[in-house]
């Protein structure tokens, strides 16, 4: 039988469930999938992720040899343990063990985060560079390092926080409690949030409603509203601080950008990469590469496999 | 004969030169050393160089492995050249070959701040720590990144920059081109640059001449003068906002502190450490460590003793 490795992502809405052939070569661009809503009760959400398993295994005539898998945080990735979920309401559920017991075979656990950004890094827009920095930027801004091919972790698994880079210390305030992070300004919960103290609810700008989401920011800027412009512009000066600081310390060879606002506002990103050319060394000007996640949906089910894959060659199976 | 490594600082004004047993297991606090003022001429430098390896080799009844040489950059690593030198007026002076062919075993060189980063972090006050930032306050601001024991370089050899954070979008010019990094707020040169704009020299505060150093500018702080409070706690503010965005970043299990400036100013040094304390995540508040240097002169040498202990074991002596 053929070695194959499972991967997961369990997501706040969904779950995605698929198995790859081990060792991990590349991610092709469409693979047997099963998908369902995750269930809020996780002993289900085990059962469901077993049976899609066992199904997708069973076609593919192949056994597992280990199962990657990319849950919410907190979590306790010792231990297999989601800390808490506030989407499901988890607390403390071991599903790294439970699934383990489900399908016989080890199973390794990172956050979501995390998982995309080391699919995405290894086998999307960053695979063959290093080190590469992978930035989500949706509601807030997930993100993860790679180097050498493994995540960095830090001395107390804190690392590749890059949303909470400090670009003003006197800017707005952050979901982390402090202010001027990245995650503050270029977020969509950030731009949401700043629309709103902007605009009150009663106001209208060219006779539509107030801007009250990132889109409704960068629909505002485009029509020319000014303090919608002035919310958009330090927006993108944020990203670029960011990126200019991630060239100073890290020199990534590409910086890959993903998530629901990274991806559709290419012209946003592009905007910034420009800004960050002109912040930061002459040498690495050239050298600053901002790139778009290549994997789409699949790149937390494409970090999971790796995890898989990771923990099987450290078992010795293949 | 007792294998050993021979360790070599170029300094702008003087060069040390010393040898360590060979694997490098500690650096004590005094060691049998060579100093001499570096000789303009490279020839002659790298001839004083070999004497002293010789004598040094000699005294220990030893025989040397390899030599590890910390120079001043930029450099080109692999092929041992130093590129340019302003204070000895060098040239692509090819120093790793000829001292090679001098001492006959094989040199490495690393430029001086990536040199004492590793020798503070793995030999020094990052001895154990692991991820390791090392920052050296001096006239600008060099530094080194030293995870899992290796300096990281980077796609292109310019990581470990974090002089050049950006911490404020509008901030004072620096030297690389930009503005607003932590080294045009924090480094000995931009306050001095800082100080001689606010003051001009026609003035005098509190009686005494107008501040034109980073020393008279703390000077003058503690005297009161507000403009001197201004520049001191904006360069307090920058190097916290650093510390912060290093912990977000990279989680380093400690922030090594030295430079003239670094370890002259410990309550500067100390207030920054506690300012970022409350501009991180809050899980990272307790885990972020920042210290003093502990090798004073000797980082560079340790760190060219680590340099040379790297490339025997590559190399496969011992």
């Amino acid at each position: 039988v053929r070695p194959l490795v499972g991967a997961v992502d369990i997501g706040a809405t969904k779950t995605l469930v698929t198995v790859s052939p081990y060792p991990i070569e590349s991610w092709p661009a469409s693979r047997p999938m099963v998908r369902f809503a995750t269930p809020r009760d996780p002993v289900a959400c085990v059962e469901r992720i077993g049976r899609a398993l066992d199904l997708l295994a069973g076609r593919e005539m192949g056994a597992l040899v280990a199962v990657g898998c990319g849950t919410p945080g907190p979590l306790d990735r010792e231990r297999g343990i989601v800390i808490h979920s506030p989407n499901q309401a988890w607390r403390d559920i071991p599903i790294g063990p439970w699934l383990s017991e489900r399908v016989r075979v080890p199973v390794a656990i990172d956050d979501d985060a995390r998982t995309g950004a080391l699919g995405e890094a290894v086998l999307g827009a960053g695979a063959g560079a290093d080190p590469v920095v992978y930035l989500t930027i949706s509601s807030g801004i997930g993100s993860g390092l790679v180097l050498g091919g493994a995540l960095v972790a830090g001395a107390h698994g804190l690392a590749g926080e890059v949303g909470h880079l400090v670009v003003d210390r006197r800017g707005p305030r952050c979901t982390c409690g402090n202010r001027g992070c990245i995650e503050a300004f270029a977020s969509g919960g950030g731009l949401a949030r700043r629309a709103r103290r902007a605009w009150p609810r009663a106001t209208t700008v060219d006779g539509r409603a107030a801007p009250h989401s990132a889109a409704d920011v960068f629909r505002a800027a485009r029509l020319g509203d000014p303090e919608a412009r002035r919310l958009a512009d330090e927006a993108a000066w944020a990203l670029a601080l960011g990126f200019a600081s991630l060239a100073a310390v890290l020199d990534p060879e590409v910086i890959v950008v993903g998530g629901s606002v990274g991806l559709a506002r290419r012209s946003f990103v592009r905007r910034a990469a420009a800004l960050a050319r002109h912040r930061v060394m002459r040498e690495s000007a050239g050298a600053l590469r901002v790139t778009r996640a290549a994997l789409g949906g699949a790149s937390v089910l494409a970090g999971a496999a790796l995890l898989a894959g990771y923990l099987a060659s450290e078992e010795g199976v293949a």
